[in-house]
């Protein structure tokens, strides 16, 4: 371990320690505003994609990715169709179902699951190899372009669903099927002689490997999982070099992915870099795999390399509603404060990678900066990827939307005005379903002895303290009224540290423990975030929590140059927006008045019952311009306007129309 | 001639009587403003522009443009280089090159352009076709893609040389080239069968050839033009049907060109198109051949076509600046209203082609409207192209930079911070240089017995009313102070109206006539925007004109999104903007008060000397964020500013920084 030790390691926390990841059968969820996700994930995300991974979709494009997979099995002819990293869609489907049955036995969907195992075992070549697109149409080409050509984000995916499902159900095919593909890339793969010293120009296989180790015990898979971060920066250029070797072909001639080096996160190695820059799904996936191995190996280095791409991430780069990558070129991050709302690219998967980063620094180090980012973006980005029907999806997420201006100009022809189905790169919609269908995941770690409570999402949890059994159930009303309620259950009186975090929003925070008198939650027992009750706890012990939920002016750094002037609106962990059908046509032209009191409703009607805001505000009016562009003695004509904001995640449900996040405040 | 007649013909203006454009030997220029631009012109960029096209600019990119013609006339061996329209690099430069010998003589200039039209007609070939990129590259496609290779833009180009070189020397070889290749052209292009019934896809040979039959008066020259003008958006669509012909190859792989038909504006009939859409270099050269052909034929349908989009363009689809083109891929026109400053595009070229227009629509109809927008184009866009040395350039004009964004967003590639040298798509410079080496062309229309004053640039001009001649000096203190005079010279007393057009920006105007007291003109003296004085003038007459020249704050029509709740100051012809060199950083944390009294300062060191407005305004501070991107309890922070105006033309001449024409209005 490196002498070097930050701050936390000298509190008594080392790197080793950290918590290891809930499974889902001890994590239940029941929760009046997630359960119903979750059963969208179940009965409606699922099977749908389901029928569209086999074409059954009317509306949709041909997935063509279980086709993909007969094929190479030999079980049906045909060309490949779709793109290069198709594959993952079915993995990802299949790592989504391993979560919903490790929370519920279904045998009918583990019966469906269990045949794209056995197809999946036939794709795998004798070698160990799986990928379809190679297999079937470049099989001379494996490993020639990992630049661009996804192999090893294939395998990262396949991985995850191996280790997912094995849990999940016990089935060792696929696991087997994983450690061969694993083993097989191990072989190819290194800085040993004969081997390829090359990386994935996607980061996936990373962190998969971690859980493979995890799943396995086996040490080789952490070190190749190490080898792939460090390797990833080294000069002279991988990329550059395979494309030379292969004769300067490219899949993606739009892109220049073999010299763009930082589009993948190539041009440094990991350590060195210190601004989150290129393709931001890629970025937080390799976050994710660099605090994992800094936890497994105690790498201080690396994580404080990890510290520093998130402080540039959540301090620099991020949208108030959790998303990140400004720009559709790329899909990528662009520069520090340049967050411009309307051609805004904020891939629901890039949110959905910042939480997977965050998951894994919280069980590093409990500090609810980690846990306020990931509650942001779950309750902004990716809930709002998903419509109320669980049928169609956003791919980007912009935080201001113009019908005119998606007509008319390309530079936000990737924004979409409403949820589509399924995509013919249709990364987002498995990943939401996958993250969903584990939420559960997400809610606490178990750190020593003490329960860590990051999300307020109720259900009832199994955890172990010094090897005896806790039970925890949360009753949450938490997202519209900021109250939790927790009973403890244990079989003998046990002492831990019950550590609830104190969410960034909140005004003020009380606690009932065991009834009385609600107290107010003091300075000292707020640490790193999270107040604590350190106790003996008995079965029947109670603890009733409020947050206040002030509604939130919430103002940009002054850096950030698109928002000047302007405020959102927040309340709870919810970011609140303009929509046109509440608040009518041109919506840049109202303005909130600085002094204009806002006051929460609560629709129960709306969407399936929403907490709105409303205000009063101005509105620009447009009359007496007769045909002049611009006029020298015009004044600002305002009208008294009602304002009404609904949360961010709930706009496009009520038709296409415009949006807006921000809004101009007047003095 | 349509019976449908309009208002204005209605007033007794036929279409057929428009008003000849006037020869440069009439109108000298000699302007505190101006005239340093055009010795710029021929001293530094038409004699750097020769250098560029011989490739003897070390630090500028080849443009083998010369090179490219004496290889297609025998004289060299080698390969085509450069765009497919490169030949129009030298033809342009020979407009310009003709326009200043038009002014002056010049010997050894002339015995260099001599030499380029020997050239030029050794490179036609035998059937009268010009065009290097053709003859040289791809001889057995000649007409094959006329909608992506500019093969009859280029001999456009080739047109409008000829005209303006045989006109200043007389030379008759480059007029029997350009005749010799409309003729083949006439040959190959119609609606009789055998005849290809295409057009091109960059419009520019249609005005050319207005010029033609001015010049020879042979009509099959404007027969042809219109015929190019009507056909254009015919039905089956011309380029989709060339497309499949040579088996759907294309040049531009990245635009679509064949099947993007509003990007060619060849989507509709030119009569039925009611927006300008598509590249706005395009529609504005398509809309001057337009006017032309309305006034020669009396097409009156074609004049109401031309209103249209005049009206379009100048009330939905114009910056402030006079910038025309929102988008960068296309550099095309988007959506009314959407008026982007930092993602802008207005091409200078677009602006030059708004400023053709203009003149065209006041030789059929003098309204100040039109010339309103030629000063607007000419005085902040056009002369921004420029840097004050002659020797760099802007293509792209935005109304907002921020380096930071330039160096990540991708959406911003096509803004540069700072003048370009020659470029590798050279179309801007030598377009700037034909029209600064014309402008006495804009300055005045003689129309009946009536003198219009359109520009207010100083010279002598010889007109003629009624076979008389009329000397007319202005004199013009205008771009700073709004003062100008004008003295009569004639032979005879002769009876004729002085129309002088009073700028839309100006306070109040007045006048003297032979002295004494300043009479403020009165409405009933202003008609279509003309203070006019209808007299017998005798030589000595004078006349002394004062716009007081307020400070405005400008503000957008409220759909205008981007510019909502800003300021932009005018103060004369000029558009002003803030500069980081005066302003310091973060140009965006700026708001100008409401009540903030505005000074006009004149400088006479700063860029040659520049009337700067100085204002009280604010400054966002940034203290106090502590890392945070977002914050609920967050005052906006002001300090006081001094914020210093100047000209939007004369930004970006010193040093690279940010910039901004819009302000936070504050209040």
């Amino acid at each position: 371990m490196n002498n070097q030790m930050n701050e936390q390691l000298q509190e008594g926390i080392m790197l080793t320690d950290r918590s290891k990841p809930l499974t889902l059968d001890k994590v239940r969820i029941s929760d009046p505003f997630w359960s119903d996700y979750i059963r969208l994930v179940r009965e409606v995300v699922v099977p749908y994609q389901w029928e569209a991974l086999n074409d059954r979709v009317p509306e949709a494009e041909p997935s063509h990715a279980i086709q993909n997979f007969k094929i190479a099995a030999g079980e049906a002819e045909g060309a490949f169709h779709g793109m290069v990293f198709q594959d993952s869609d079915v993995t990802k489907w299949l790592e989504a179902v391993s979560y919903l049955l490790e929370t519920e036995p279904d045998p009918a969907l583990q019966q469906v699951a269990d045949s794209v195992v056995e197809l999946i075992a036939k794709a795998q070549q004798p070698d160990g190899y799986v990928n379809t697109y190679f297999t079937v149409k470049e099989p001379e080409n494996r490993w020639t372009n990992l630049a661009e050509c996804h192999e090893l984000y294939c395998a990262g995916h396949l991985i995850e669903a191996a280790v997912a499902y094995n849990k999940a159900t016990g089935n060792e095919t696929i696991l087997q099927v994983a450690c061969r593909f694993a083993d097989y890339i191990d072989r190819v793969f290194g800085r040993e002689p004969g081997k390829l010293n090359g990386y994935d120009g996607h980061q996936e296989i990373e962190l998969a490997l971690v859980k493979l180790y995890h799943a396995t015990g086996k040490d080789h898979y952490l070190a190749l999982s190490r080898y792939f971060i460090e390797q990833r920066g080294a000069k002279p250029s991988f990329y550059e070099q395979e494309w030379e070797k292969r004769g300067r072909t490219v899949h993606f001639p739009q892109l220049d992915i073999a010299h763009d080096l930082p589009y993948s996160q190539a041009h440094l190695p990991v350590q060195e870099q210190e601004q989150a820059v290129g393709h931001a799904v890629r970025v937080v996936y390799m976050c994710t795999a660099m605090a994992d191995l800094a936890a497994e190996t105690g790498d201080e280095a690396l994580l404080q390399a990890c510290k520093k791409l998130w402080d540039n991430i959540v301090a620099k780069r991020m949208y108030i509603t959790g998303g990140i990558g400004s720009m559709a070129e790329g899909e990528a991050f662009t520069a520090d404060y340049d967050l411009p709302n309307d051609t805004a690219y904020a891939e629901t998967c890039a949110s959905i990678g910042l939480i997977f980063f965050a998951h894994r620094m919280l069980q590093i180090e409990p500090d609810s900066r980690y846990a306020d980012v990931m509650e942001r973006a779950l309750y902004n980005t990716v809930v709002s990827g998903m419509a109320r029907d669980g049928k169609t999806f956003f791919y980007v997420n912009p935080l201001e939307v113009n019908p005119s201006q998606l007509a008319g100009n390309k530079n936000t022809h990737h924004v979409c005005g409403q949820r589509q189905g399924w995509f013919g790169c249709a990364c987002c919609p498995p990943n939401i379903a996958r993250l969903l269908a584990s939420l559960g995941q997400y809610v606490y770690t178990v750190q020593k002895s003490a329960i860590y409570v990051h999300l307020y999402v109720g259900g009832a949890a199994t955890l172990e303290i010094a090897d005896t059994e806790v039970q925890l159930e949360q009753k949450s009303a938490y997202t519209w009224d900021g109250e939790v309620s927790f009973t403890i259950s244990t079989a003998r009186p046990i002492a831990f540290a019950l550590k609830l975090r104190v969410p960034d929003w909140c005004g003020e925070a009380s606690w009932v423990v065991n009834g009385g008198e609600p107290q107010q939650i003091k300075g000292n027992e707020i640490a790193n975030g999270y107040a604590q009750i350190n106790r003996v706890w008995q079965s029947g012990d109670t603890v009733e929590l409020v947050f206040t939920m002030p509604i939130h002016r919430m103002k940009s750094h002054p850096l950030v140059r698109e928002n000047a002037g302007k405020v959102a609106l927040q309340r709870g962990p919810f970011v609140y927006c303009l929509e046109e059908t509440d608040n009518g046509e041109q919506l840049y032209q109202l303005a909130l008045p600085a002094e204009s009191e806002l006051s929460a409703v609560f629709d129960p009607v709306l969407l399936g019952g929403l907490q709105t805001i409303t205000a009063n505000g101005q509105r620009q009016v447009s009359d007496g311009w007769q045909g002049q562009l611009y006029r020298h003695n015009a004044d600002w004509q305002t009208e008294a306007a009602e304002l009404r904001f609904i949360p961010y995640f709930a706009w496009a449900n009520r038709g296409a129309g415009e949006m807006t996040v921000w809004v101009r405040e007047s003095t």
